[in-house]
Formats: C-alpha cells, sequence, structure tokens
C-alpha cells in the first residue's frame, strides 16, 4: 500500500530478507569488489552474491580458504560502502567452528552485509566444483553453528543461508532432505542445494519433495541450459548467476590484453572499453567536487570571528 | 528519574558526548589496544582515550603517521569490541584533507568509536611534545573539515573535539582564542587547548578568556602537578589521563625483562606478574566454555528429524 | 651471451631496471589485483603497470588517496604473489613527505615491488585528468623525497620514477624540464612526463628538449591516437597501458549484467564469458591437487617409528 | 674465530636455528606487539617469542583462533620490523591444513619471522591451559603438515618447531614420544614438550628418552618453580618465558589505573611509570629528526640545475 516503506527506506537486512522469503523468484547477481557491486546496482539488479570463488580469483588465489576470513571481511567492506543493495556474501563454511562463525556474523553485520550463506562441509573447503571426495560436516555440528549465528546476529533481519552439499558429495537425494530439515530446524532462513551436474534432475527432485518449507536458493551455474521458467516452477526463491561477472571480466582482459601485446597501440582498444570518463562518474567524482566547493574553503557559515580578549 | 535510561542503556556516543557536556569534571583514560581497553573498564572509568602516541609506541612506530589510518582503525575496531566503554580517538589531523575525514568519521562511526579529536596540525604530523616548528592549518581549512566531519557523522551524537595547537607553535593565546571561536563556529562539540609546559598558567588564562563558550578538554601530561582543584576551578569539561598505561607497561616489561635476564627463572616473577589464570578471565573464557556446550552438540532443540520423503 | 643470466634468473628488481634503461621501448600493462596481474604475465607482457586509479576504481573509491598506503600495498601484495612479472607501481606522491615515502619503499621491496612512480603534486592527490586547479610540490622538497627513497631501498635495483606534473598543472615546458633536471639530480632511476591533452605536441617537445639523459617513460591515456612509432622516436624507454584492463572489465560486466536483467537466464551468457573452468586454471587448481597427493597423506618418508621407550 | 660472521651480520634465520641447535640452553622472552619487542631487544635478550596467547590477549580476544591469521601476521610484521631479534613465532596449529600452513610460512618468510612453532592439535584451537578434551592431529595429517612447511620455506635457515600436545591431552609419554620420533623424521628442526602440571617430572622423564635425538624447547609457565639448572640438564635447547610481559603489562595497567580512578591526578603515577621521553626514545625520534635534516630541505646535492632549453 501507499503507507508501507519503499524498498529504499528498508535496511539492507531487510530487503535480502523480503528477496528470499517473498512471492515468485528474484535474482541476484555475483560481485567481487567495489567496482563490480557498483555495477550490478547500475544493471537493475535488487541483490548481489558475493562470491568466494570469484573474490578468491580476483585477488589471485585459491577458492580454499586461502584468503583469511578478515581478508574476505574486507574486500565485503568496499562493497557494502560501494552499493546500496543487500549483499548476501557466501561465507564457505564460516571459517571454522561455531565460534569463528559467531565472530564472522558480528563483523558482517557491522559493515551493512545482509546476509551469510555457510555450507556443510569441513575448513579448509574446497571448491564445490572441485574434487569428488568432499567431506560434509557432522549435522549437529553445522546445526550448532547455524544456531549460534542466528542468536549471535545483532540484527533481527540478517539472514542464515543453510547450503546443502550432499549431492555435490554424491550422498543422495535422502541425506541432502535429511540435511534441510535439520538446517531448517536449527534457524536457517533459506537453505541451497547445490549441484555440480548440468543436468537439473536431483535439484528438481529436491525441491518437489522439499515442497518449499523454507525458501530455496539456486545456483544454476553448471546446469545453466535449465529454462528459468522450469526453476520458477520449482519454486526457487532466489537463484544466483554465481561468477558470471568475474568470468565477464576475464574474456575482456584477455582479449584487450592479446589485442595491445600483438598492436603496441591504444587505438584499437578505444572503443572497445569503457570511456575513461565513465571510471571517474563510477566512482561519483563530482560529489567530491561539489564537496570540494563546500568544505575547502571553509564553508559560508565559518567566518573566523576575532574574540575580544 | 527513574525513568531515564541508564548509562548503560545509552549508546556509546551518548556518552561521551556526556561526559564532554555534562556538569562537572570528567576524566578518561588512555588505552592504546583491546586489552588496555578493557583494564580501563575494569577500574571504574567512564571513557576512553584512544591515544595516537601510544597506539603507535604499542606498534613500534613513531607519532608521525606512520602508520597508515586504517593501521589505526584496525587497532581502535578491537578496543571498540573489547570494552563496552565510549571511546575518543586522538585522530591526529584527520589523516589528510576534509575528504579523508569524513571516511574517518564514517569508519568510526560503524566501528562505535564515539568521537575524535583532531588537531590544526598538517599532514603527517609531529607528536606536540617534540620539535619546535610545528605547522599550524589555515584556520578555514580547519573549519572546512571540522564541518566536513559534522555534515557527514551518521549518528547525531558523535562528537568532533576540535584541539588547538597554536600554544604547542608558540603562538600565544589570543591566537588560540581566534581558533577556538572559530572551530566552535564551525560545530565542534568540545575543545582542547593543549600546552607542553610544565607550568599550567598559559593553560588556565586560555580558561579564563574563553569562559566555557563549548566544552573544554585538558590533557595534563606536561603540567601533570598542577591540582585536578585547579583544572576543575578553570571548567574543564574532561581531563584526559593521556598515555599513562603504555607507560607503566613500559616500566613493568622492562623490570620483568630485567629480572629473567639476570636470574634465568621465573620464580621471582611469577608474584609480580598477573596470574595467567586472569589472562582468561579478561578474555572471558567462560563465555565460550558455557557457548561450546550450547553450540557444539547443536544444542538440545536441535534434533535432526528424519524426513519422510 | 650465452653466460648471461636469462631473464627468469633476474630478479624482479633487475627486471624492471632493465626495461627502464635498455635499449628501445618496452611496453607494460595495467593491472589491479591479482587476477589481472597474470592475465598479463599470461598476454606475454614483460611487466605491470599497478595502476592507481585502477586500484582505487576497483575498490570502489574515487583516486584521491581515499585508499589508505596499507590498503594499496595489501593490494600489491596480492598481484606480487599473483605474478612472477616486475611491478612498477602508481605511488601517487608517495602518501605524504619523505618518511611516509620511506616507509613505502621498504614495504614494497618487501613485498617484490620492483619499482614506484611518485607524482610532484601535494597529499591527498587529485586524479590528473580532473581539476585544472593542480597544486604542484615544491621542487626541494620533492627531490627530498626521491633522494630518502633512494637511500633507503634495501635492493640497489629498485626504481623510483618521478612523474612531472607541471605540463598536466599548466606550468609549461621549460617548468617541465627544471623539475625533469632536478629530479634527475636527485637520483631518479627514469621521469615520467604526463599529460592531459588528446595532441602529443607538448610531450613530443618536451622529450626533443630533455634528450634522455635519463629514460623517459610514457602514459598515452589521452593522446591514445599517436602512433607508437612516433613516441618511438621521441625515444620513450616505457609506455604504459595504463587503464585498459580496468576499462575492459567495467565494459563486459556492463554487457553481461544487461544481458542477464533481461533475458533472466545464462543460456546466451556461457559462451560469452570464460569458461568456468579457466577461473580455476588461473588459480593453479592442479598444483593444489599434487600437493594434497604428497601432504595431506604425510608422505611416503613420513612414516611413525614406535620408539623403544 | 675473527674470521667467522658475528651474530649481527647473520640473518635472522640463522640466529634462530643457532639458538635451537648450539651448545647449551639458551633463553628466548615473550613480545606481543612492536614495543614489546623492543624491550626484548632493549634487555640484552638473544630471540623473542612471539606467543598466541599474548598476542590475542593484547588485542582483546581468545587464545581461540578468534584472530584471522593475517591478523597475527599484521602484528608480527610490526614485531620483527620493531626488533633486530629472530623471532620465533607461536603459529598454533599452522590456521588450517598444509596448504594454509604453506602459505603462512612463504608469509613469515616474507616478513623476516625466523621460525614458527606449530602444534598438533585441530583448528581451531583451544589454549592448552583450558580445557581437558584437547583433541590431537593424526599423526600423518601433521608430518604432512611439516613437511609441506619445510618444502616451501624460501630460506634454508628458517625453523619450524612442532610442538607436542599429548600430555597436555593426557595420552602419556609413549605417545609423546612416538610422536615426537614421526614429526622429527618429517623434518621439524625441533620440538616443544608441553605440560601443563606444576611438577615438571613428565617432562623430565620425556627428555630422558628423548635423548636430544633433534633439539627440545621447553615452555615452563605452569612449572615454573622448576630450577632452570634441572632444564639445563635434561638438555634443552631452549627455554620460553613464554606470557611474562604481558602479564606484567596487565599487572602494571592494573595499579595506575586504580591510582588514578582513586587519586584522581598525576602527581604519585608520574614517577611509578616510564619517563614520556623514553616513549620517544624507544620510536628512535632522533633518527627522524636527523633525516628531516637531511631531506626536507631536498639536501645538499639536490641543487636545482636550470636547464638551458
Amino acid at each position: 500500500s501507499d503507507l508501507s516503506p519503499s524498498n529504499d527506506q528498508l535496511s539492507k537486512f531487510t530487503r535480502l530478507r523480503r528477496l528470499l522469503t517473498g512471492e515468485g523468484t528474484n535474482f541476484i547477481m555475483e560481485a567481487h569488489n567495489g567496482l563490480s557491486a557498483k555495477i550490478v546496482e547500475e544493471a537493475g539488479f535488487d541483490g548481489i552474491w558475493a562470491s568466494g570463488l570469484s573474490i578468491s580469483a580476483a585477488l589471485g588465489v585459491r577458492d580454499n580458504n586461502e584468503l583469511s576470513w578478515t581478508q574476505v571481511l574486507d574486500v565485503l567492506e568496499f562493497m557494502s560502502d560501494a552499493s546500496s543493495l543487500p549483499i548476501l556474501v557466501d561465507g564457505d563454511t564460516g571459517y571454522g567452528n561455531f565460534n569463528n562463525f559467531r565472530r564472522l556474523v558480528k563483523k558482517l553485520c557491522q559493515r551493512q552485509i545482509a546476509g551469510v550463506c555457510i555450507e556443510d562441509k569441513v575448513f579448509p573447503k574446497t571448491n564445490s566444483f572441485l574434487a569428488d571426495n568432499q567431506q560434509l560436516a557432522e549435522i549437529d555440528e553445522f546445526c550448532g553453528k547455524i544456531k549460534a549465528g542466528k542468536d549471535t546476529q545483532p540484527d533481527d533481519d540478517f539472514s542464515i543461508v543453510a547450503r546443502i552439499e550432499a549431492l555435490i558429495a554424491g550422498r543422495g537425494i535422502d541425506e541432502a532432505l535429511r540435511r534441510a530439515e535439520a538446517y531448517a530446524e536449527a534457524g536457517a532462513d533459506a537453505i541451497v542445494i547445490h549441484s555440480k551436474k548440468s543436468d537439473p534432475d536431483e535439484i528438481l527432485t529436491f525441491c518437489r519433495s522439499w515442497d518449499h518449507r523454507i525458501p530455496v536458493v539456486l545456483i544454476p551455474t553448471k546446469y545453466y541450459r535449465t529454462p528459468t521458467q522450469t526453476m520458477k516452477d520449482a519454486r526457487a526463491s532466489l537463484i544466483i548467476w554465481a561468477n558470471h561477472n568475474l568470468r565477464a571480466s576475464i574474456q575482456a582482459m584477455r582479449d584487450t590484453c592479446a589485442t595491445l601485446m600483438r598492436d603496441e597501440t591504444l587505438v584499437d582498444v578505444e572503443a572497445a572499453v569503457a570511456p575513461l570518463n565513465d571510471v571517474f562518474t563510477l566512482a561519483d567524482a563530482s560529489e567530491l567536487e561539489e564537496a570540494e566547493k563546500v568544505y575547502l574553503a571553509g564553508g559560508p557559515q565559518v567566518e573566523a570571528v576575532v574574540l575580544a580578549a
């Protein structure tokens, strides 16, 4: 209604929660630094997926917890400052046990990160698309972690999403369902059911059995050919385009580097890349220019009055 | 009255503001890391002075902006997390121009640092007790910085304290008063009038002329023999014990190292230092022990329910 | 000769120095994080330009020293670890005075950054392509900074490149030459003569007068239409493609985001971006896979021998 | 002989190695930040123990890997820069698996940290003096970690010390010996045998059986009454005074805070703490003063020569 707060007035926490729990299927887009976060917002998305794979890759390291959790936090802080969109962060396994996760949750909330997704594997993690021998966390241990996070979060609308790796580990749909149930009981606000197969069958079967008891998030990186309508029909609440800004960058930088190596001139590159001025616009250079007028001269009301001592 | 919020229910921002603007004279004590912040709180103080000199010295560098502003921020975050007391941070010159200061203010508020003191010198600063040729900032430039900070602060009760270095620079009381007036006009919540003389005369003369137009903060490091009643009579709102935890540590560590070098045994050291167990108590080890009971086993209400698929 | 060390055996420091002082004209390519550093190396370039503008923009902030110098250092460390190429870093004004610059030089060498370029402006800087009222550093002050850096560098082959902003500030070629001479006297290993005009005339005039007394570096971002042969004829030692990986990324991410917003499916995106597997290849996932075989099992020679106690 | 390099000319790596492998029993003293590292050096010690407990406590957090490994690294970098002494760092369990440890080793060497001690527990660790149910690492897994570290270290004289927690975990001397043997086989440069008993019997029994196959390090925090001669007789190569600078600081800060709370004046505090000037001396303020004379004016040889254009 007209009296309900507009989306812009809601906190980042509340906006992510609504993306997870609202009607229909929403989409969020990967970003891995402040710049890509701005571009996701510029394009009109409602939220950002801070991908662990992309953040690691952008910094030049592996998606195996080679980054410390505070190095990840530093990236997230730049992203949160750069965009008004709610961010759901890929928090791997929570970077340790329940206590490490409690600390993470506090720091995420402090940086206005709207939610975290943790997966039921062991620290240090291996990317889900690598290795066949993925070791799953004990269900009780992982439930304790979820519960600790929920008990710790200073903002009620912060979201904790539990990512189920049972299908990744080849443990089957029953195990996935058993875990989904336990994680929902432990307080998870949503689940991710993840798969590395190009065929979405196991995902869709899971969704039918799960029947949306709590919201489901899908990451169709491998089963990208699946029509979006199919995922909507499976009642996915949120679909994540999980690493495509990173991969777009890789392709573009490779092309640009190759051209410059070959031609040794910028002539043909200039038109293929974003204008220089857009770099300044994306950083909101004009705001600073305006501010300099106000503050560098001290501003009108800041007249130094000589005091009659 | 019984209905007014108790001190504990007020934000750190509001509590520092009240220390600055309330009746009478308050005292805050230096800390330079999370541990010393805890000890200040344990002793019963109402607030913490995060000294730039002490923080630099603790990390092993000089008080000449050898630390980057984010390295200082990292220390402050640990301090803020370690103590429920409001922290007034020694922000040097604001680490650059008004724009650097705006960024600092945002980050301090995010970390729940209750206020910042900036001094009217140029970046990089020199400690006020060193060098005779201290260069002062232009008044208009410094007023612009204060104003930018006030316009930026997300919490209304965040405090910006303007530190006047005119006496330090040998520029006299009239210059000090002229600057105090300008900084008050620009929006400063309080001023520090600083001196490196052991005699408090110039400080007391300033205070009489200033007549408490906005609150005055004193740092009697050099004029430490001045009776506190004299500073109260001069209507100081806040007195800062500015570096004595650091200096106490230096003395104690020197003594302990000397004993161990000489004796090559802990026998005589054990009784002279805090018990090992106090290290654990200060870190609140028992909270974690309790939490492990709740979360490591998953907790009673987190029974994994087998789903009838 | 066959006995001279191959390029791969030389330190990063020596390799950058040779790019600056060798015969002919060399080219280095911008990178702004570990990933882009890898891509520059993959493409076959001999060195990397760690652009201040690009690093700031990638993190989502302005090129006005909004980042602290240690935040920049953190980015550089990832870049240096990610690539075997020598890196020349855009060090703005050195982040303060000669003492701040000394600290920077030590830390850059520690991270194996091969050289630093500093510009003769004042902290905090404004990007050279913005603002018409750029304030230049005093010549003596800037020479002191160069000299302090040279006296501090722990590796003899670390390079300090002095960037002359006289043309940017509209101060003319004579001022630029006067500064070039002074900076060379102070010990600079090379100079950058910078311009924001699309016409290279002032650059070429400078180069003729300067006559290669010490090597000259050019950054043809604005005068990108200038044929490379013209710059070679002007005896440029090094040409920097200064921000084109960043700008390529911006364009590609915008395109990808637009497609996904419009189509709500990955089908048409998959082929346009780098394959997922390339993300793992760029991170050298196979090295870790091999290492796991050696170290996760303890390795063959690590047989636990029961000790006869 | 006169021709052998003096201790000052040896690398930090070599000096720590000699402390571990030389004749007789050496002593190193705990430090937890740059300041305490300077004080340890000032007192005449030959090396520094960078205690995990002390570093955590100084920052205000628990000794349960609440700090990320890069936060610890930041502290170590300040310590290494502040002191010329070799530092042996308490590296907990290596902050993850062999791959995390490999990264740690590289970064420690880059920061000139001379060696690391890792303990055979699981991440996240619990302090050895807390909890009775300490979980030990699998021997093979821990040996793989040691081996990975040794294969990775860029300096041959970097030391990896394996800390055996079998006695802490109540697993007995045979288990401790079995582990010592395996860790020595895996390449450890020395072992720590650790105990939380006030009676040194189990330590001494172990030492007799072990018979110095590789050097033994002792940490008599709990069995502090044991005469040093007894530990020398047990052929301890290195004895660590593990947390006494921290504990001395706690005591001193508590005393100082209590006095200031009670008396509200510095009069009686001034003489009890280190002189203010010592803070500047410890930071080597005079070096900067001298450098300013050389570099702030540009220095004598930096005369700006007007170029005849």
